[in-house]
């Protein structure tokens, strides 16, 4: 129920000319974000590589509230929006180091695939496992 | 009036282990799109750096239709979408080689600032030739 | 003989907070460099995917003498620099627009692999179309 | 005297459709290796922005010796390994999650540089705490 976090350091490679945090990079981050909370419920990519499942993006969106600069220490809180057969989705809230203020949200929706990019449920064992902790998303958790 | 046309060549650096384009690699062609585009119109880094006004990302959006691979020749296609006092927003469609199908679809809002992050009128020299050109956008193209 | 020349437009995506390119984005360049060299010798993924030969990077090096910055227009120059029968080595100078100065010099080198990695020799239409144009290296080309 | 350990996840971003880690992306671990080797010696960005000095990378290079994969997590040692009055340089190891076998191995130089860009003697006060605990590097610490 609880959103993972994730503390993240910027270092020179994430940010640009304009002195902040470029906005491609963000969204490596969320990788991590979702990766990683789902490697708290127990789905690494052990689990699903023998499942033969994906989870490429689908869909994605992001804002930019205010911008993260070098050697920033953030805090990244990543959670299951909505989980369905075939599909789930997370969202994304950056916060500075003293989660205050947020700089940046953002949402993924990923279809679940096999090898060939088709779409296919999600494995019974993995969609179980979310549900349990997350429930089916949408009203599980609120920011507040 | 027309988009404007870019061609990509994906290279491994583009692509990831599941041996498709990885998605945030998408948004760094969106700025390539942008960039040449204003400067289709005139409109280069060397303009805008006397304004001291910046186009930061506020909003991005992308959607994923089907996937690119390594060393696929693309076209992506950049218009303005809407124009408005202090902010400019693109809209993005990237095409396989032969421009049949659409593999990625996005958009992207821009507020226009100062060199302090604030939010600035878009200069007029800057405004009238995308405008000229464009228009305010919105109804101004369409993919059809 | 000649070197391949590549045109590269500088965006915000390579640079970084000191306001220039950021090191390691450099090397992606490396690859379109090379990439088209070889494509420029009739040798693109197309003939290579046929044959199962890859040739991942084995070593690396760059010297970076001048910092690049956003919106520079650079020309980079590949050349084969040393052809094995089972490596190939490459190395690159980029310039600023006016060919005046160079920015960064770098090498690869690449062992031929089959897919799962194991060092092969290079295929013979391949070999034989690189050795034709660019002889053995080495001392086939002089920056002068 | 000791290297700097500093774990390391593999996502998606960080591979290519060659189904191993890309080899460009090595490079920016290696930037936060020495920045975390710094800031365990009590130098991190907020002491030297009001010093004005950067180190920028002046020379790189890099051997890939086995190829790391999508999900594996890895150990990077950094050390320093030679301090001089205007530069530094750092070596890298990579290693499997068990330390047994390298990975990578790499090297940068930095030149100390202010604002501008111009070579200036390492602050004092940075100098001496690098050289308080790694000596002036080469014979300081082997790998074995």
């Amino acid at each position: 129920m609880h959103p993972f976090e994730l503390p993240i350091r910027v270092i020179y490679a994430d940010t640009d000319a304009m002195g902040i945090v470029y906005h491609a990079n963000y969204i490596k981050w969320f990788e991590t974000g979702r990766t990683e909370l789902m490697r708290s419920l127990g789905i690494s990519w052990s689990e699903m590589e023998p499942l033969q499942c994906y989870f490429p993006v689908s869909k994605l969106s992001c804002h930019y509230l205010l911008p993260a600069r070098y050697d920033d220490l953030l805090i990244l809180k990543t959670h299951v929006d909505k989980l369905k057969r075939a599909s789930i989705s997370f969202s994304y809230s950056l916060y500075d180091e003293g989660k205050e203020r947020v700089l940046v949200r953002g949402s993924t929706l990923h279809a679940c695939t096999d090898e060939k990019g088709r779409i296919i449920r999600i494995p019974e064992v993995i969609h179980s496992r979310i549900k349990e902790k997350h429930g089916e998303g949408e009203n599980a958790w609120h920011e507040g």
